[in-house]
């Protein structure tokens, strides 16, 4: 990558746009043919387009997600069914996360080591959340981010980041929800919410 | 598309991610082989990445741009030369826009219209800003508003929202900058601001 040095955004708060802007920011990157690793925390196998879109892109994106796959995933993504978060299989409660939970953390975290000398931008998605409930020790992920590839751009998003993500963090953008039609009834629909 | 209603969504705000947000959105929709139109507001042939990506999707997604095409566009794109801001040359004066600006807008609105049958997601990138400096009449664009295809879904981006786009917005989304490394003299680089 021609960049000088690779620097850390963040994407927080509790508005729409903190993933698809960093993945409007892996679609810039690619168009100057640099390459992207996507980790998703906190999601397994799901319906989501934009992982439909980009599953094509490589090698030039690397992407991979951790978490309980959802089961009704394929009907959803071919619209004969819908998401409307009512059934909650894939809640997790941070709280008292599950031994899967934490299993799935640590595995997307491996990857994300992993990836990290193979690509010039590294989106962790959802890692916010993940540092917040202690589901990765801070300590562990501030190392990487001290030892990373000087070069290596990393993006994190997700709500509630923590002050030590600010702090060391050199872009901060927080994503505040305005509005937002949960008043119609709306939650899921295909294509725009997922 | 399968959706039941078109609703309106706005990225507003002073914080990186209003863009990149929107195309995250078309990346999403694309996913799931919805069409989608990208107009964008006071900007000509330039040099950002994901232009150069988007491209590549014709015709799934329609993307135009209307404003002062950058002189260095070519060089800068493949890494020759580098964008920090310091030509001015793109630079328009909001207070007093010139007749070739006015231009632009109004060619970009026709062309707006023009696909607003023809795509599921019309993103018009910019768009605020115009509607704030009085460069498109609000009347204009809230009558287009009013009269849409039900089913499809706009996208509104730039900062400094009128209070009219808020009210027609069903999710408004404010970006706020935290934090950005322009004291560390970084404004532009390639795969990351552009």
């Amino acid at each position: 990558m021609n960049n000088e040095l690779g620097l850390i955004h963040c994407y927080t708060g509790d508005g729409k746009g903190k993933t698809t802007a960093s993945i409007g920011l892996a679609i810039r990157a690619l168009g100057h043919h640099f390459k992207v690793g996507f980790i998703q925390f906190l999601k397994g196998v799901s319906y989501y387009g934009e992982l439909f879109f980009l599953y094509k892109l490589y090698p030039d994106l690397l992407i991979f997600h951790f978490g309980k796959d959802c089961p009704k995933s394929s009907l959803i993504r071919q619209g004969f069914d819908k998401c409307d978060l009512s059934c909650k299989f894939c809640f997790i409660d941070f709280k008292n996360p599950t031994e899967e939970d934490l299993k799935h953390v640590k595995l997307a975290w491996e990857k994300s080591k992993e990836i990290s000398n193979l690509v010039d931008i590294l989106i962790l998605d959802e890692i916010n959340l993940v540092l917040k409930y202690n589901m990765l020790p801070m300590n562990e992920f501030l190392d990487f981010i001290k030892e990373k590839p000087k070069n290596l751009e990393v993006i994190l998003t997700g709500r509630d980041a923590p002050k030590e993500v600010i702090e060391i963090s050199d872009y901060v953008s927080e994503v505040k929800m305005i509005k937002h039609p949960f008043n119609k009834g709306i939650f899921g629909r295909r294509g725009v919410e997922y």
